[in-house]
Formats: structure tokens, C-alpha cells, sequence
């Protein structure tokens, strides 16, 4: 082909994108074509002239990685994996937004050629930055010619806005993450209006205050070449990240629409359409895509082939996460001593860093305190981009977010340690987590009043429950250090996401724990016959209930005890295995340092705390909100009570 | 007293600051004296030099406001409320961080001259932009004479690296606050060590992006002209928040622990504090304050009392927060109509907005799609600083930390709205509400999978449940336009936080339902004699069991049907009313479009949603995932069939 008809193409190519960018939402009477129409140019220059990838093979590890944060513009990255056929049909867009497509109304990473879910605003742009993370440390780990790409995201004004964002780009900042590259789709509009509603600040001297690589591109949001030699430049900073700053107009080259608040969530209609197509100069035709573009775009959409295949041959058997006998490292502990889970989980980690490879991660400036140090692992930095330990500072959700990123990213299993309580500050992280099956762990200790003097603030109390609410989250707790190891093991052959849940104080090592019964979810850790009640406990309730369990013995009230440590594994195992854990005809009284609300479905009593901590030595705390042997004793008593009567 | 001895004194003070700093926490084992030590001048520069306030009324309206963003330095906070006679005794000093004492481990608002609960980072900082918000709005409608104070923040790295200090310092700066003063204490040191582990970014750059006037003052922690002539200079600023940076140097004038990370969070050992009162030339002697030193506080203490005098001469009867009557406000709505609870809950909003003059708030960026426009009541902005309407852009976090902020400060009645999805962002906001009372509403639209097309990660499932987790927040989640009245109702009333859950789609309105009955928590919309069943619904689910009663009465199967809008308020009900609206020696099936998970306290059976929702048309997803008449029958059916075998 001429460039003449190369540019032809291109120009006519952007025409369809834009085309589908009204079309799918106007069929679905839903979604969002104006951030589509103003970067279809932008999204043309990424998937022709400037990502490494083969549309043969989504999965490639080494293909570079496209996030598309503001999420909501889902419509221009379908029409691209059409176009360059990733496997998308037409049929799939004109599916736009329905049951059971794989086109939704926010990009999904089921979806092959999403790399991550997107849409609640600044989670792709924080992804971003755990996937620059992933692919430094692997590159500096196994070399160029395995791991040797760039991530490249899609940012707007409501990214930037989002706490999120600070957060993950002032870590990118410090680490100089040279192979990050984010547009920031700057154009004036959210959906309450202008965005001088609410937002004057200078982003590009925000973003240079961070350390970045700043580069205001202005008023080429139509001009390709502008747009590649943006990208061509933004990869030869390597000690920085880079944003390109890109003014674009909303709902371009609609008449009627363009730079409105409106063309954001209104689906266009008939005549808005009409009239858009007329200005571009093409069919008014629903799903127009000429073979000429089709026919060009699947071309580009080869354009790694050769690169895949070179790659692949070079690594033929790329390692998994998890090395043959892993298990085998991980430690035991002896029963009658005492320990911290959040110690016991340290010390597994350790056990396991040499043995899982692929295992970074850190704490939000708590590592010792959470025990997720990495030691002699070295630190993540761009003076060491092998360092497996990350230092991810005050950063919660900054946190959160880069570990569902690295995890999608792949060759890396990554986890992130904080206070319980502040697991709140990155709940959303974790529920994208839980969304896409990121496979990553959540390392949250201090997990009850047993917090002590840090008072209600660092006390969490409805944040396990609240975590066990999250569908496809599994939720750990285990009882002592021998199921702190079996909590990891849980965690690391689930598929999805893990919240481990540790201990601030020491716990007793029980004679009758599992490392392997974690995985059950619940197990018996005393057994009785005849027994008149089942006391089921979690974490550091767990010896609470033997304690109470002894002193009912001095009642003759015989009860067996029961370690839950898991309710979402409990919940996979068939009813006979569960009725065997849970004996459903006895009484049975739960036992947890938290909000009861939940525990009913187990449960006839729950002693539990509904209220806000209070500071207090631990110890105090916990024995004056009713965590003791006589309130769970007196507890079973009125229960066999009140049954009895 | 001459200057000499008042020079002398003032030294002495802050070695006695710095002392207790040191002794409380040994005294309780538990503690940060580092930060407390740093920032003896600057607290004494605040409540001697700089502040307004009257220690013997700690509320007067018009002091101003100070808030320990760093609550973990709370020693600093109590020592100065000792001094300066607020209250706090020197025996409340000992019972540091013990359980019932007035001096808990982080500042919280009970404690007489605390004006907020802090410690979890960044919170307090934007709690600062909620008052400073408040203040200008009041200053404005009401005049200088009864409203005209500053709000004085001392913020950390931690709180500056914090999410939600960005988003509330963006807008901020956007609104120009200029009452608003920030202390940056650039001390180097987090918990994990050197701050340069995680954090380079430039923050007096990044500040001055987001349109602050950014002070830095360097080395002059303990200079007291110093630190005086700053504040005296950002008072001056008016058209701007201003952040002064003062490098700190954490622990000193330790002679073995200043600017060590140890310095931070590990109470000071007795020789450690013998060593350190030594370098400072004071007695070794525990909670050591000299009569002149006491004095000397006491007497700044009443710095504001004739100001404070005139002032209440000034202002005799400052209004309500809820004028006699207001309640005659609220709109009524037709039975047999259709309307979305989010616009029945705009349309009573609208209905207030004069007769309860304090309403301020809006949305996160979704002010009409979340029903928060307050019409012609003003933007909040420089220009109109008696504008209601606050743009709160897209900073969710953000927003609810001003809410309480704002709410904290008293005069205002905040209220701040986005989708329910993304209470998750802001839930370390709620949760900080809920802890310190602070009278705000949180409106969260867009209530289930009935959002429809934009999928899973807009669909909220946990969240209604989570938020019902939360201690001492109330969560009313009302079924139609009518209760979506009574539910506004509830919250105006209520002493603290309420969420109000409302829907995207429309509902019918009920012939049944009712306004005030909503306080009761829960009430029956449909009664019947000889029931088999009784149903339980919420939101939208209500109508869906009214339907679902209509289909069982064509199988002979008899419901009663009760709307649940308000778990918290129901339990807040004797026995025996809770008794005559559920009868629980009825079988019970509760309805309700989230998890399930909670639910068994009410029900036999739930029918719920326990997995993320899908991408499609809301009533689509809603009957998809088994919210319709025929699932609910089902259960019914299979309930019943079972309690018969």
C-alpha cells in the first residue's frame, strides 16, 4: 500500500472506531461515546504504531500491557480488539452492555486483551504502576530476553482526582519507573460539568513534583504523528515515568456534542449519529466497518507475531508461581509455645522467599509491624530493580491497587501488609481484586480490640465481617502459628485473592491445630462424644473457646471446639464434610472479637462486640468488651437454658 | 511578669511538655513521644501565641479550631488541654491510653478541646478542609460577628502520602480557603525508617499545584518568634489554604533517640528519660509541672475569654440546627406512582433546603445523578462563599472527611452524595463518623445490581451489609418515594452519621408504606391473620414482596409483609414491638438485592445476591440474578414444604 492510501486508511479507520464508539451505546440506549470518539485517534496510534503485542495470543507474556483507566470509554477498547482481532466479533459489540456478553459496560478482564477490570476511577491508572513494578523486577530478575515491555495507560481528570492515583503515582515517582507511560485524557469535561467545577490544580506540576517525566503534547488529539512521537519519546526516559498530557475534546467531531458534559453518559441518538457521520463522511450504516480497515487492523494486529514466536523460543518453559515441593518449606511450630500469627507469618514468608521467586510485596510503611519483610531480598528500587521487598509507604490503597496489577501482570505473586483496620482505606483495591480473581494477598494484623492502647481507631471490630461480604474474597483468620503456615499454603493455590488475617498479640501454639485443615475451612479442634454444645471460634478466639470448654467441663457442659478459619472454604466443602465439622443439631455458640452480625447462619449465640473498642491495654480491652472464659461460659449456659425450658 | 521570665517560662513550659510527652507513655509502656517532643514549641506557640479560644468553654462557636491530623501524638494534644485548663487533669494524664481514661492512645472528640477524632492518617487533614469549609460558609450567611475563626492542622508525612489528603488539599485549593493553616511537620521519619525508603516526592511543589500558599520555614522547631511570625503571615493569605513546612526533628531534644525511627512509636525506657530530662536541665521527676509553668498556661488559656464574652453578647441565641417545625418541610408523595428513590429523595432535599438553613453538600462529581443539587442555595467557591452547593469533584474520600469535618465544627448539617459502589472509597470516613458522632449524611444512590448496564464493578452486592457492620451508623435504605422521606427524616434527627440507600431505577410508591413509621426501623406494609409467612424486604425488594405476596395468595400461602428500611432503628425497639412487626414464631424470608450474609438474625431463608452482579439492563441483572416473584415464591415453597416434613 501507498502512504497515501496508508493515511487514507488510518483516517477511515478512525471514522469506524468512532462510528462503533456511537453505535454500540446507541444500540445498548447505554454508555459513553464521547471519551471514545476523542481518543479513537490515540487508541489508532497505540494498537498500530506503537504496542508490542500479537492479537493471536492475548496472553503473551511479554506483550507490552494497555490499561484503560477511565474504564467507562469500554466501547474504543472493544472496537480495538475487534479491529486488530484479539477474538472480539462484531456481534460481540453490537452485544454491548448486555447479559452475559463479553462486551460490558466497563472493561472486564475475562475479556481476552483486557488486561485489567476498570471503571470505578483511578484503579487502571494504580494497576498500572504494579504492572511497571512486575515487569521491572522480572526483566531485572530474568533478563531482557524474557520480560521486556512496557505498560501504557489510559488516565482522565476523575483519575487524578481520585486519592488512589496520588498515592500510586507518587510511588512511581520515588521508584522511577521508566516503563510506565500514561496518558492523561485532559479534557475539561466530568460529569457535573466543566471540570473547573471542582478541579484547578496544575496537574503536569503535581505530577513533576513527583519525579516525574511530564510531557504537555496540547491540541494534538487528531494528529497520529504528534501522538507517536509522544510515545517514541516518553520510551527513551527510562529513570522516570512519563505523563503525556493530551488536551482532547469530548464527543469530537460530533456538531453537536463536542466538549459537552453530555456526550460523556448520554447515549447518542438517532440524529446525533446521523449528523457525526455526516461531518466524518461515512455510510450511516449501525456497525459500519469497510474490509479495507478491517483488513488493516489485522495486519497490525500481528505486528508481534514475529517478536512472540522469537520469544518463545527463547523461553520454552517459563517457571510457574509455585515450584514443584513449595510446600515442603513451609515451617511447623511446636505446640505449648506462644506466639504472634503476625510473627508466625513472618516467619513463613521467610521460609517461602527463597523457594517462590515470584513471591515481592511489603508493608504500607508497617513491614516489621505486619511482618511482610522480604529480607535479604533487596528493595524494590531503581538502584536495585530486582529487589523483591517493596516499601510501599503511607499508601494503603496505593497498596492495594498495585498488588491487583502486579498479580494481572503474572510471573509475580504479589502481597501487601497492613493494619486490619486500615483495610478499609483500600477496600476498593480489594474488591477489584476479587473482581478480576487477582491472585494476591492481603496481609492485615491487629486484627481485633487485642490492639490495645491504639484505641477504637486502630481496633477493628466489623472489618472481618466486612471483608467476608466481599463475593470471591477468601478470608483467613487462623487460630495459632500452625495455621498461620496453613493460611499461606490456602493462600497461595487460590486462585483469587486472600485476606490473611493475624494477631498483634501472642496466641498459644494448640496441640490440636492444622496447618493442612485450613483448607477445609473449619475442623474440629476438640472432639467430644456426647457433647452439649459446639463452640465455634476464630483466630485468637480459638483458645478462648478451649479455655471456656474447660471451665464447662467443671459444669459438666461438655463441648466441642471448633477452629474456623476459613468461611469461604467451609463453604466449598459438601454438607456431610460440614455437618461433621458442625454438628447443626447441638447448640452451638460462636465465639469472635467482632460485630456478630453474620455469625447467626452458624450459630445460635454469638459472643462477639458490637460496639467501637476502646483504648486500654490489650488484655483489658479484650476482657472488659466480654472476650473472656466466664462471659463465653455464661453465654453457653443461658443458651443450654433457655433450650431446655 | 518581665520578658526575661516570660522568655525563661515559656522555655520551661515546653520542657515540661516535652517531659510529659516522655512520661505518659512510659507510664502506660505504650506510646509516640517522638512527635509529641518535636512539637512542644509549636503546640505552645498554637494555645499561647496564636490561638483563639477560652479553655473554660471549650465549645464556644467561634474558637478556632485546631486538629491533631498525627493523632498518634495525642500526648502533646492532653498535655497542652492540662496546661491550659480544659479540663484534663494531671491524674487523666496518668491514666494515659488506659481503659475509661479521658486520654486515649489517639485524640477522640469526647474529650473536652478535642475537636475530632484522629490517628488514622490523613483523616484529620481533610477534617480541617470540612471545617475551614463550614466557617467560611457560616462567616458569610451570618456575618464576621458570629462567625470569624481559623482552623489550625498539624499534619505528617503519613497524612501528606494519604489519598485522602490529596483530594482534600485539590480542593482546597480550588475553593481558596484561606482561614485554613496546615502544619507540615517534615520530621524524615515513618515507622519503616528514613522517609526516603518510599517518599521524594516534592511536597511544598505539589501543594502549590493544587493552588496553596506553601510557607517553608525550615529549621525553626523550636523557635518561637519563628513559628509565631508564620502564622502570624498565613493569616494574612486570605485567598488561599496555607501549608507551612517546618523540618522537625523527631524525639529531641533526645540525646540518643532524635531522628531515629525508634523515636516514633517505642515508649522512652526510664533511663532514656532521665538521659533527656538532663540534657533539658529539668527534674527527673515523673509529670513534673512547676506551679509558674501551670500559671503560665492557665492564664494563656483565658486568652479568648473576653472575646469570647463579647462575642456571646453578640450572639444570645445562635439557631438550631433544625428550625420548630421544619418537619412540616418534607414533601408528600401520591400513592400509584413511579419514582426512583434518588429523585424522591432530591425532590425532599429541595423541599428543606430553606427551612433548614446549615443543609450544605452535594456530590462527587454526580451531584444530579445522586439527587445532592441544592438549587439556587450557591456554589460553595470564593466567590460565593455563602454558596451551600460544594462541588466535590471526584474525591469521594475526600468528601466524606469534609462531611465530618464540617460536622464537627457545628452550624452545618453536611450531607455528600455518590454511588453506593463507591462507599467503599470513603468508607475510612464513615467509619471515623460513626466513632466521633459526627451528624452527617452520606447519600448513596445507584443501590444495587439494578444499576444495570455498567456492570459488576458499579453493581453494589456487600456494601448495604457492609455498612450495617459499622457501630453506630445508621443505614436506612427506604422502599419508595414515601419512605425516602421519613428516611431524610431519620437522619436529620439522628445524633449521628446516617447512610441513606437509594435506588437508580424507579419504584412504585405504596399505598402502605409510610414516612414515620421509617424511625420505627421496620413496620408491616401488608398485615394479615393466619399468616404462613412472613416476608421481609428492603429498598426495592419491598415491592418485589408485596408482588411476590399477591403470586403466594394464588397458592393459599398467606404473607404478611414488612419493609425493613432501618436495621439499626428496629433494634432500638422493645421486644415487643419488634415482636408485633416480625412475628417470629412465623416462618421468615427476607428479600434484599446484596449478600445475604446477616440476614439469618430475621429470617429463615434469604433470597439474595452472593456474587458480583453482570453487565446489562437493571431489571435484566434483577431477574437474572433471582430477584423476581417466582424466586421468591420458590423459597417460600421449599420453606414451608420443609417445616412441614
Amino acid at each position: 500500500m501507498s502512504a497515501q492510501t496508508d493515511a487514507d486508511l488510518e483516517q477511515r479507520g478512525i471514522d469506524v472506531i468512532r462510528g462503533l464508539a456511537m453505535d454500540a451505546p446507541a444500540a445498548a440506549k447505554s454508555g459513553h461515546q464521547g471519551t471514545a470518539m476523542a481518543l479513537a485517534p490515540l487508541a489508532h496510534v497505540l494498537y498500530t504504531r506503537v504496542m508490542k503485542y500479537d492479537a493471536s495470543d492475548p496472553a503473551w507474556a511479554d506483550r507490552d500491557r494497555f490499561i484503560l483507566s477511565t474504564g467507562h470509554a469500554s466501547i474504543l477498547q472493544y472496537s480495538m480488539l475487534h479491529l486488530t482481532g484479539h477474538g472480539l466479533t462484531l456481534d460481540d459489540l453490537k452485544a454491548f452492555r448486555q447479559w452475559g456478553s463479553e462486551t460490558p459496560g466497563h472493561p472486564e478482564a475475562h475479556t481476552p486483551g483486557i488486561e485489567v477490570t476498570t471503571g470505578p476511577l483511578g484503579q487502571g491508572f494504580a494497576n498500572g504502576v504494579g504492572m511497571a513494578i512486575a515487569e521491572r523486577m522480572l526483566r531485572a530478575r530474568d533478563g531482557d530476553d524474557a520480560t521486556n515491555h512496557f505498560t501504557y495507560v489510559i488516565a482522565g481528570d476523575g483519575c487524578l482526582s481520585e486519592g488512589v492515583s496520588h498515592e500510586a503515582a507518587s510511588l512511581a515517582g520515588h521508584l522511577g519507573l521508566g516503563r510506565l507511560v500514561v496518558v492523561y485524557d485532559d479534557n475539561h469535561i466530568t460529569i457535573d460539568g466543566d471540570t473547573d467545577l471542582s478541579l484547578t490544580e496544575d496537574e503536569p506540576a503535581r505530577f513533576r513534583a513527583y519525579g516525574w517525566d511530564v510531557d504537555e503534547i496540547g491540541e494534538v488529539a487528531n494528529d497520529l504523528d504528534a501522538l507517536e512521537a509522544a510515545f517514541d519519546r516518553a520510551k527513551t526516559v527510562t529513570d522516570k515515568p512519563t505523563l503525556i498530557v493530551l488536551r482532547s475534546h469530548i464527543g469530537y467531531p460530533s456538531p453537536d456534542h463536542t466538549d459537552t458534559h453530555e456526550a460523556h453518559g448520554l447515549a447518542f441518538g438517532a440524529e446525533d449519529i446521523t449528523r457525526t457521520k455526516e461531518v466524518m463522511g461515512i455510510p450511516d450504516e449501525p456497525f459500519w466497518v469497510p474490509d479495507a480497515v478491517l483488513a488493516y487492523y489485522r495486519e497490525a494486529g500481528q505486528r508481534g507475531a514475529t517478536e512472540r514466536e522469537a520469544w518463545e523460543s527463547r523461553n520454552p518453559n517459563p517457571a510457574p508461581l509455585l515450584p514443584d515441593g513449595w510446600a515442603d518449606a513451609l515451617p511447623t511450630f511446636e505446640a505449648g509455645g506462644s506466639m504472634a500469627t503476625r510473627k508466625a507469618s513472618q516467619a513463613v514468608l521467610s521460609s517461602l522467599a527463597d523457594v517462590v521467586p515470584g513471591l515481592i510485596g511489603g508493608g504500607a510503611d508497617l513491614t516489621g509491624n505486619t511482618g511482610t519483610q522480604l529480607k535479604d531480598m533487596g528493595v524494590q528500587s531503581a538502584a536495585d530493580p530486582a529487589g523483591r521487598q517493596i516499601y510501599f509507604g503511607v499508601r494503603e490503597h496505593g497498596m492495594g491497587s498495585i498488588l491487583v496489577g502486579a498479580a494481572k501482570h503474572g510471573g509475580v505473586l504479589p502481597f501487601g501488609g497492613t493494619f486490619l483496620v486500615f483495610a478499609d482505606y483500600m477496600r476498593p483495591a480489594v474488591r477489584m481484586a476479587a473482581i478480576s480473581e487477582a491472585k494476591c494477598i492481603f496481609v492485615y494484623t491487629h486484627d481485633s480490640v487485642g490492639v490495645g492502647e491504639d484505641g477504637p481507631t486502630h481496633q477493628p471490630v466489623e472489618h472481618i465481617m466486612s471483608l467476608r461480604a466481599i463475593p470471591e474474597l477468601a478470608v483467613v483468620r487462623p487460630a495459632d502459628a500452625t495455621e498461620a503456615a496453613g493460611a499461606w499454603k490456602l493462600a497461595l493455590e487460590n486462585d483469587g485473592p486472600t485476606a490473611l488475617i493475624m494477631s498483634r498479640q501472642n496466641l498459644p501454639i494448640l496441640e490440636s491445630s492444622s496447618a493442612d485443615a485450613v483448607s477445609q475451612g473449619a475442623y474440629l479442634v476438640r472432639d467430644a462424644e456426647d457433647a452439649d454444645v459446639v463452640l465455634i471460634g476464630t483466630g485468637s478466639e480459638v483458645s478462648l473457646c478451649l479455655d471456656a470448654a474447660d471451665a464447662l467441663a467443671e459444669h459438666n457442659v461438655t463441648a466441642k471446639v471448633v477452629s474456623m478459619p476459613c468461611w469461604e472454604a467451609f463453604e466449598a466443602q459438601p454438607s456431610d464434610v460440614q455437618q461433621a465439622v458442625i454438628d447443626f443439631s447441638l447448640p452451638r455458640v460462636a465465639v469472635e472479637a467482632g460485630v456478630t452480625l453474620g455469625w447467626d447462619l452458624y450459630a445460635d449465640q454469638v459472643v462477639g462486640i458490637d460496639r467501637f473498642g476502646a483504648s486500654a491495654p490489650g488484655d483489658t480491652a479484650m476482657d472488659e468488651l466480654g472476650m473472656n472464659v466466664d462471659n463465653v461460659v455464661a453465654t453457653v449456659n443461658e443458651l443450654l437454658t433457655a433450650l431446655a425450658d
